[in-house]
């Protein structure tokens, strides 16, 4: 096979799946969007989910591809275009021909039927109706490593999926770290005499609608290139380079409804940002689960919590809702910075967050080394909160059944959100030396940090890996030290402690 | 191959484009309603348009299908919706595969310019500036017809594909009946003293929107197992058989809106309607353009537009808009029956439709027999709408160029319209024997009606040709004068003529 054929190859693979891809995402968008499809129809709709699923794998695991990637790899004439979608097809291949397919249909199956009775046993709180499937779950991740290999810890095989290159090494220094600054700033912030004023009034959903097209516009979505939508769980999605989508959910909550805005914006402002001309290639998204969770976050946290976008964002609330009149923009900016240990991981607040995902990150851990039975499980969680948060749930609806990630087969997929925050705060120490952030989202003026993150990161798509991308934005590997440094900066000064 | 082979490779076949026809039917609608996808992202979507028609393709012109349906032709143990299923794909096989595969492929590029050419030309009221596009179209068309072949007509060939078995034979027939009907119903209406009363008011969206949901609940549309969504050009879309759409359209006339939604409900209820088990076999949907159009037009002018309904009707609107509390029951009738001819089809009352039909029937009719050049056709058109409707149109646009179908390559579908207006007829002539309708009607009571229409026609989907569905429910074959009777007779008593 030429150089050339192992091109056309992999583009040609490449433009199917994304034909393939637009079908799916727009059909998941139209299952959970804007009142979405009906939900009698859905045992119908699992029918084209597999059939789209079947077809991007055929795609990936597929002699000819490999044969293409293989002819092309160290291949030094490679364009860096050309070598990144070698690189994605090798990874992609290895990821899944690692499993025995019919292994995989099995899992398939299993984690639709389990994600059912999740939503069951949530429902009623009741673990032990979800304990078998959980088992089965984790026992198949476990194979999954095996099948897959590691160097030195099961689990690495899992994180690498989500984000290339994790390992539990990484994530043991990181979250060490982490938990030796935020746990003593809790504790600090626990005696303190602030008392944040809270938000207490309900809005409508019209209200909210209004304020995050004004939001969305202010912070640089281009909605000329893409659609917002009204779900029940808030997302992004990229159907093509011109249509990306967010989907928000009103549920009376303002701030809430208004901060998942800015963090989905995050998103999909990455999206938007990308080089076009990168389509071809397979690498309009990024390749990093952190780098993306880097962006909403550093919309979401580092700008849309800044006591330089509270002021902006105060100014938007006046005009619009007579509740906040007597309210400063200080008080606002206490109100969106509250540091409150609580149980519910999508409602924790900026500091609190990553004791939720080291809650997670511990008990997978221990699951992968066969340290833990599923039995055991909801005891861990609570103890594990207790230790980590100093609160432990009552009811295990609001505890080890919180969250979608096992039932769905997502071992591995946690750690992302811890490393994104990271990220952004170093990514941040980088802008700051050339772009006055603050003095211009004061303003409302988004267009130099949009600028900046589009040359630095959302522009390169998925071309680098994610330690290629900071080396080149900042200057240096991934260095969770300036996270620590943000934290205690910005909650030492709101609580002063 | 054995029967039961066979059988499974069709069933497969089925389940295959089912899966794909529900991705792009989702797709299709995510691009048309609500806000629809991003104008500028219809580049990248052209390519899931061409990959999932090109795999519906695949499944219907292979050899293992060929294999199949050939298999089972002719035997007499199969179960009617087995033998059904036979027919169909054998059916799509021939239309198919009569067309080589390269031209079929040039000419869907073709049908994609021209329908953007087309777009552009109905703009400026431009006919020359799409006449090669119509040329490229009409000769492929006409060798269409070689490739298919034909015993008299080479538009027979061309309108086989729309309603099975239709010819230029049964067409002229009922178009002559039709005219010698219509034309000198109209000329006495012209000289009628009758003064309709006519909306003047314009409603905003949100009040028509209102309106739709409470009419298509109403006259049995279940909501449960569809949706409602709003679009530029109004249409009916079946997902899954609990998935059934209706896209409506609301740009200020009220009846406009509103007669739109009774007509989309009028093809909704019939696919709600069908039985369920017929899904496995493909059969879930009308074979004919013909009986779908009868039930969308039962809905929307014999049922909307009777005198008992209107009375239903104007107790809804005094509910809800003041501009109509001095409007009565009788005047609303005659509002919605107002008969005057006029140059848009899609605007056109019940009366003069076909009219606008019979017009481009002609037109195709000459192409078809190499009668005319697409250099005449604007003269010709103009020629036709004066000697049928009395009126011609002054720019293009409102003529030759108000339709999308010859761009799009639809030769042979227009005259499925005016066969549905009068399969109704027929439809409520056998209906009448067994259900009061006028009395049930008036009082808003939608479900013997629904009922009669369920068991005698929706519910047999697919399984039967168009002329068996007609034979079975009014005990003879299709016979266009119950439709000349029904509109001597309604508009006789409107216009006192």
């Amino acid at each position: 096979m030429t150089k050339q054929e192992a091109l056309n190859i992999l583009k040609g693979k490449i433009a199917e799946t994304q034909a393939i891809g637009q079908l799916s995402n727009v059909f998941h968008w139209d299952s959970t969007t804007d009142g979405g499809a009906p939900k009698t129809s859905f045992g119908y709709r699992s029918a084209s989910i597999a059939f789209s699923s079947g077809e991007q794998y055929k795609r990936i695991v597929a002699d000819d591809t490999r044969a293409a990637f293989e002819t092309l790899e160290g291949d030094a004439s490679l364009t860096s275009e050309e070598a990144a979608m070698a690189r994605d097809f090798a990874r992609a291949y290895r990821l899944n021909s690692a499993i025995p397919k019919a292994e995989l249909e099995k899992f398939s199956a299993l984690t639709t039927e389990a994600d059912n009775a999740w939503r069951a046993a949530k429902d009623k709180s009741d673990y032990a109706s979800v304990e078998s499937y959980f088992a089965r779950i984790f026992d198949f991740v476990r194979r999954v490593a095996d099948w897959r290999g590691y160097k030195d810890h099961p689990y690495d095989a899992l994180l690498d999926e989500y984000e290339i290159g994790l390992t539990v090494r990484t994530l043991d220094g990181f979250f060490g770290e982490l938990r030796g600054t935020i746990v003593p700033l809790l504790r600090k912030i626990a005696h303190s005499d602030a008392k944040p004023r809270k938000v207490k009034e309900r809005f409508l959903p019209g209200q909210q609608r209004i304020l995050t097209y004004r939001l969305a516009d202010m912070v640089g979505f281009d909605s000329s290139r893409g659609r917002v939508g009204e779900t029940v769980h808030p997302y992004s999605m990229m159907i093509n380079p011109d249509d990306i989508r967010i989907a928000i959910a009103y549920n009376g909550d303002l701030l809430s409804g208004l901060y998942s805005t800015i963090h989905e914006c995050g998103h999909a402002i990455y999206n938007q940002g990308v080089r076009k001309d990168l389509y071809p290639y397979g690498l309009s998204d990024s390749m990093s689960m952190g780098m993306h969770e880097s962006q909403s976050r550093f919309y979401e946290n580092i700008i849309g919590r800044s006591r330089a976008f509270t002021g902006v964002l105060l100014r938007l609330l006046k005009v619009r809702f007579p509740y906040f009149q007597d309210w400063s923009a200080d008080e606002l900016y206490s109100a969106v910075n509250i540091a409150d240990p609580s149980l519910i991981r999508t409602e924790a607040d900026e500091l609190t967050y990553c004791l939720h995902i080291m809650v997670r990150y511990e008990i997978e851990k221990k699951i992968l080394q066969g340290e833990v039975n599923t039995n055991e499980l909801p005891e861990l969680w609570n103890a594990l909160y207790k230790e980590y948060l100093g609160i432990s749930p009552k009811k295990h609806s609001e505890g080890v059944l919180q969250d979608t990630h096992w039932s769905g087969g997502a071992v591995g997929y946690f750690p992302t959100y811890a490393l994104g925050t990271a990220y952004a705060a170093q990514l941040l120490n980088a802008l700051s030396k050339s772009v006055d952030w603050k003095g211009d989202i004061a303003k409302g003026n988004f267009s130099k940090v949009h600028g900046w993150l589009k040359e630095n990161v959302h522009a390169h798509g998925g071309l680098f890996l994610p330690e290629e991308v900071l080396l080149k934005a900042t200057g240096e590997r991934f260095n969770p030290v300036y996270y620590t440094k943000y934290l205690n900066e910005k909650f030492g000064a709101i609580y002063s402690v």
